[in-house]
Parts: C-alpha cells; structure tokens; sequence
C-alpha cells in the first residue's frame, strides 16, 4: 500500500469506529481543489491513493450537515411539511428539516428550525441518531431528533420559502410510503425510527428544555 | 403568478400527482447551465421564478438514479457490502447498489450490480419503491429491490472497486441500526420496507426470472 499512515484524512472524516478490520478499504487524500462554488454547492475534486496503490479521483459536494426532527403532538398525529424541491421537480411530504449553521449543533439546528418552518416549539427532545444520504458524491450527514409537548407559534419563514403544513396520524405516514407518495428519504428513515421507538426497540432518552 | 402554464418542468420532474392541490408552491424553469462537468458529477445551475414571481437560482447534480437490492439468503440473513466511501471518509455497511446506465430498467440494474459486486443471482426479484435521497440538491431517485433464491457465483469487481461481504441476519441489521453503526440512509430505507413487509403490513409483488 503506498498511502502513508499520516496522510490526511477527507472532509467529511471523523475517527472511523472500524479502522483496524477495514484498513485494507482506506483511501488516502493526496490533493484536491474545489472545482465550483456556487451559492448553494461547494463541489470538489480530489486525487486519492486506494489501499490497493490505485490512483482515483473523487468528485463531492462539501456540506454543513442538517436535522430533521419528527414533532408529535399532544393527539399523536405529526408535524410535517409539503414543499416543492427543484431537482426533483415535485411537491414532497416531509419532516421539518434544514441545514446546520457553521458550528451549530444539532438540536439547536432542529429547534430553529421547527420555530422558523412550522411555529412550533416543543418541551421536550430527544436526539435519534443520523444519516448519510448521498455519501458516494457528498459529505452530508442529518441527524434525526424528536420532539413532543408541542406549543403552537408564530413561523418565521425566509423570503421565498413556500412551504404547506400538513398533520399526519402515523398511519397515513406508513400508508404513504407503502404506496410510493412519500419518497423523501431522510423522512423514510424518520418513520422507520418512529415506529421501531413505538415498538419499544429502539429508544429515545428525552431532555427537558425550550 | 408570473410563470407561464407552459414553462418546462426541471430536468428531474415526472408530472407530479399533486399538481392541482399545491400549484401555489411550484419553481418554473427561466434558464439554466451547466456549471461543472466532471467524470462523476455534473452540475447545474438554473434560474427559476417562485409561484409567488419571486426570482431563485437552484443549483443541483443530475444523476442517473441508482438501484439498492436487499438480497435474502435462503437461510433468512442478508447479502450486504462494506465499502469505503471518501466524502464520509469511512467504511459504510450497505446494501449492493449501484447507478443505472442510461435508459436501464431498475430491475436489470439490481440485476447486474448484484451479480458484479457480490457473484449472487437471484431466481425471484421484487420491486419494492424508491426514494429521493438528495432532493434539495440532487435529481437522483433510487429503486429499492429484493431479491430471493439466491445462488452463489463470480463476482465482476471493476477496477479499484474494493468491496467487502458481509452476511447478516435481520436482528443484527436493526441493531446496528439503532446502535448508529449503521447509518447509510437507502440501507436504513430498506430495512423499513424489509421490516414492514416481514410484518404483513407492506406487500412485496415477485417475479421470476435471471
């Protein structure tokens, strides 16, 4: 293998948990610029060494990450939102949800949010766990968190941002993905949390706290 | 509205099935370029007008989609990969999966990338749904496949495609799951559609055939 022990790791690396089983799948950074810088997209193009000496490159999109938060209401039925996407060109059903400010953590981010999108504040939170959504051209991860005892308020929506609220009981949720009308991944992944919570499998450790 | 009923949909766009309920939130095409154009991405900028006149620019990767295949052992575990992939910087447990070629069915993809990365042919497939991974800056849809009747064959790596298998039993994927290891959001995807249909509640259609 000719990628040295101390090169550096790619952006979106944090300390893999699995290094020592699977250092024979590394590959190691050599040099990368940033190919374009748009007022969305931070797009780069690096040159990697594989763990075999196999010279690649690996083009990816350079994101701040984001949360998307599953906000229950006193009856059990679920805050969600309708909103056109461009790329896909269509109105998607999906959990509250934006991008992490430089430095912002994550409940933080998913509180922000679910005041700004919705009006809703909760008294309680949980965080779930997180995602990578397109890992093999982008450095993003979302985190999913909870939250319940929900309050109604006022919503602060940017210029621009059109965006419908719809309150959902979880079965429709789960009839909308079985049917195909709810395709939004990270939402997908929120259900799936959701229901493996309900069943007493997975578990959520609320804390208290506007 | 200043956007004309007659301005082209976005590259990504089907004619949605909510047209007539949420045409308040629609994005209508002006202009558009292509602003990188690399081996793996290609990336667009448009310009756009908001259903409220607003003017916008959207910036996305057009992406051919992709097709996931959850492929089950007759022995009831599950044919997964590990895989490093560079923007995350770390080794990813997922399902096989891979990109349509252009104009290639989901299910000759799920065919053909389960085949190549794992040797496994499969008597009885199913399409199960898709999702949109990426949607606020990404076209790319992927198909989510099963896969049963499994028989064991040569892989066809391409080069520098380093894949490891793992087999694994449902209960070990859930945990993983839950244990945030496991965390690649069309993997995650899947193991809802896999759970809900062991539990009768989603419908999986099957056909035969190599």
């Amino acid at each position: 293998m000719s990628g040295g022990a101390h090169a550096p790791l790619p952006p979106g690396a944090t300390a893999p948990d699995n290094e020592a089983a699977a250092s024979h799948l590394f590959e190691r950074h050599r040099s990368g610029q940033q190919v374009f810088d748009g007022r969305l997209l931070d797009v780069r193009c690096d040159q990697v060494v594989l763990a075999d000496g196999t010279p690649a490159s690996r083009e990816y999109v350079v994101h701040p990450g984001a949360a998307v938060v599953v906000p229950i209401l006193d009856d059990g039925r679920l805050v969600m939102e309708r909103q056109f996407r461009y790329p896909v060109g269509r109105v998607m059903l999906e959990f509250p949800a934006g991008k992490l400010d430089a430095g912002e953590p994550p409940l933080q981010c998913a509180r922000r949010e679910l005041a700004e999108e919705t009006g809703y504040r909760a008294r309680e939170w949980a965080v779930a766990g997180r995602m990578h959504n397109a890992m093999a051209y982008s450095t993003e991860v979302i985190h999913v968190l909870f939250a319940r005892g929900l309050s109604a308020g006022e919503r602060a929506l940017d210029a621009g941002e059109l965006i419908d609220l719809a309150l959902l009981h979880e079965h429709e949720l789960d009839a909308a993905a079985a049917d195909g009308t709810l395709t939004d991944a990270k939402t997908l992944v929120a259900l799936l949390w959701l229901q493996r919570w309900r069943a007493g499998a997975w578990k959520l450790h609320w804390v208290t706290g506007e």
